[in-house]
């Protein structure tokens, strides 16, 4: 069997280590970080994660499913948030209400993933950053904990190190090979609702709450302990941006205004205003994803932004679909690697899509007349009409339908709805139902 | 006055030289090939190259355009060959049969502009290659000639270093950076014609031959000692395509049917046809330009295809451009650099934009019929109708009109004529011309 060098443990890079290794590969793994089992905190990533069908599917196949569901918080529905300070529930589901996707913490997530990926006597380099990448004369240098340079000749190296890649920083550089990054004109800062005085939730625990408010938004993910996770999505510059939140006390006048319930949970907002970072997003796409026995997976290959909640879920089913690849007739692993950009290529391209275009339903539709109307005959039909009737919400989030099938379906579905909604309202017949 | 670091000496490197020396500036110059004065043939780029208003203005600036016209050629008409051999000349320009663009070697002109470069005293450091940016800390490091590492702090860096610029490879690692790299399908080969017997032109010396055959053409370009340089664009994959002309026997088929009048004329066509290699073409677009003492300029900031013949003019206009801005109150360059992105970004953006377009039309439209109905009612409104109408490739070529307002008037005209062809046929009266 080959060697495997995986670039990265971070999640997509463990759980790829772990579908391999099960495979009866050799594997070794570099990654720069200290070991996240001795980290409290989880440096310069989000710590929000939803973890939906497609995630959880990986995690089945290489049996780790129920010990992740142990450090996992279901979460049924939306719950909005309104300026005037109600609150209204909508299922994720419309077809089973105990449908959920789950809130974890990436640290946790990792920390276990880590646990299994040495379980399975995989060898991690931690703090061994990877500096050098020659494709052509197949090269890895790495500087380690000793400050040594190290150099390997993998015999198959795949890449999972991130948004930032250092192997697709080199793809870029040969001929033919296509790159995009385009980043939001919205940052996002995250801020903490701490548990109460008994260690319990101070919001609805199994929901994930959003507070829409047009050009932006906050949302809320429970986390175990008791606390939330929020995150501020907003324009980095403009009327209503963080550029114009420059001080505190803007700060606070500013979430006095959009979000009053959630401030008054908020004891140290202060603090967290001024210390917490505003981070960027960003969509990065690259085309080949492979070249000699180099490959690319998750982030490093699609890097998308967060607001379909897939990016993980989409690397995950990366190393899932990767796996399915492998069979008993494969003497190299490279031999898959184009097949395998193949099949995921259209489908990484629309949950990138699909990411981009959530964020305005998040912010802005979750609250429109006209879309909740949609919603309503939507809902109508599933329940009376038709039980086949999928969303696009549920396609991406509860099934494992390739998301550019889920992205093309979608469409299909908003122009029947938008149709029938038109001619007969929100409360359809079977009969038209059927005449589109 | 500031020290100015340039990167690159190739055409752009060196015109910027010139504009900032004259300035005033102190200038320095790194380039990492060796010096264009001492070598016969131009490493990696197409040697091809076809001077217009642009390029002239600016070098006209600089007092310099009167030596260039002396080593440039100039070219009326499109020379159309079509594929029964037949040959028809479109001129450029509806106004002016004695408009033209200029055929010119690129490396006669790097010659000449590293003479003027030099005689302005400005220092060159030749096979120098950048090897380190870092944008934050202010360095730049060069492997010199003696292989000896060179450690600069520039006040100010301008880095003409070409698509493949360093500096821009640095700078999209920075947050909030975006950027594109598209290949295009077709790739180029290029092939020559050599003299004939009385060092004398075998085709039309004067014009820009073209060989349009729908999804792939040769182009030939005067050269001053009597020979042509022909590019071949064809399609890297599919039907008829490089791919498919592995060997010298399907080379030769291949031109004897779609080029057989310019097979003809190159005695050595099967060494050159297994010795050209074939190269790529890209659109890189970025932004921003600039971040703190750093900007990019010509190629680096947005290299384009060669389809409109406009890469050299639009670096050329970005010198022109770049020097309006400094007035005798600039105290420092980098003050500029933002007003400089915004005025030249839309621009940029607008000729990668018709560039592209423009394949569409030289290897295919020339010779569609209703291309030829368009060209012709254009002919009569210039003739008969109104002088100042400007169709989009004399505003891009004998005009300095902004490429973006070029782009503009440009879809405003095609709608126009569109709309009078099918309504009035070609020879329109002016009240039908002015009911649009």
């Amino acid at each position: 069997m080959q060697k495997i060098t995986i670039l990265g443990a971070g999640l997509v890079g463990s759980l790829l280590s772990i579908f391999l290794r099960k495979k009866g590969f050799q594997v070794e793994v570099f990654e720069k970080r200290a070991d996240a089992r001795k980290a409290t905190t989880y440096p310069g990533r989000s710590i929000n994660l939803a973890l939906s069908r497609r995630g959880w599917s990986a995690l089945e196949k290489v049996g780790i499913a129920q010990k992740v569901s142990e450090i996992a918080i279901p979460m049924y529905a939306r719950m909005i948030h309104t300026l005037d300070g109600k609150k209204n529930q909508q299922p994720y589901s419309l077809h089973d209400s105990t449908k959920a996707i789950y809130s974890i913490s990436r640290l946790e997530l990792n920390k276990l993933l880590l646990n299994e990926v040495e379980n399975l006597g995989v060898d991690i380099s931690f703090e061994t950053k990877c500096t050098k990448i020659e494709i052509e004369s197949n090269i890895l240098g790495f500087r380690n904990k000793e400050n040594e340079y190290v150099k390997v000749q993998p015999e198959v190296c795949l890449s999972a190190d991130g948004a930032f890649s250092l192997l697709r920083s080199e793809l870029i550089k040969l001929d033919k090979v296509d790159y995009t990054q385009t980043y939001l004109e919205h940052g996002y800062k995250e801020f903490h609702i701490p548990e109460d005085e008994n260690r319990a939730w101070k919001m609805e625990k199994n929901a994930l709450h959003i507070w829409p408010r047009d050009s932006f938004m906050l949302i809320a993910l429970p986390n175990l302990d008791g606390s939330f996770t929020c995150t501020l999505f907003l324009q980095n510059k403009g009327d209503i941006s963080f550029e114009k939140l420059s001080n505190i006390t803007d700060g606070k006048l500013f979430f006095e205004k959009y979000f009053s319930d959630a401030l008054e949970l908020m004891p140290d907002f202060e603090d967290q205003f001024l210390n917490n970072p505003v981070s960027s997003l960003a969509t990065m796409k690259v085309f080949p994803w492979h070249k000699n026995n180099f490959c690319l997976l998750g982030d490093a290959a699609h890097a998308i932004v967060p607001f379909y909640g897939q990016g993980m879920n989409c690397g995950f089913e990366d190393c899932d679909i990767f796996d399915s690849l492998i069979t008993s007739e494969t003497q190299n692993l490279t031999s898959i690697f184009a097949y395998f950009q193949q099949l995921r290529k259209p489908n990484t391209d629309a949950i990138a899509q699909m990411a981009l275009d959530n964020f305005i339903e998040m912010r802005d539709l979750v609250t429109d007349e006209h879309f909740l109307k949609l919603k309503k005959l939507e809902s109508h039909i599933i329940k009376n009409i038709s039980k086949t009737w999928l969303s696009q919400y549920e396609m991406v989030t509860f099934t494992s339908i390739p998301y550019a099938e889920a992205l093309e379906n979608g469409k299909i579905n908003k122009l029947k709805l938008e149709f029938l909604l038109e001619n007969f309202g929100t409360e359809v017949s079977l009969e038209q139902f059927n005449s589109f």
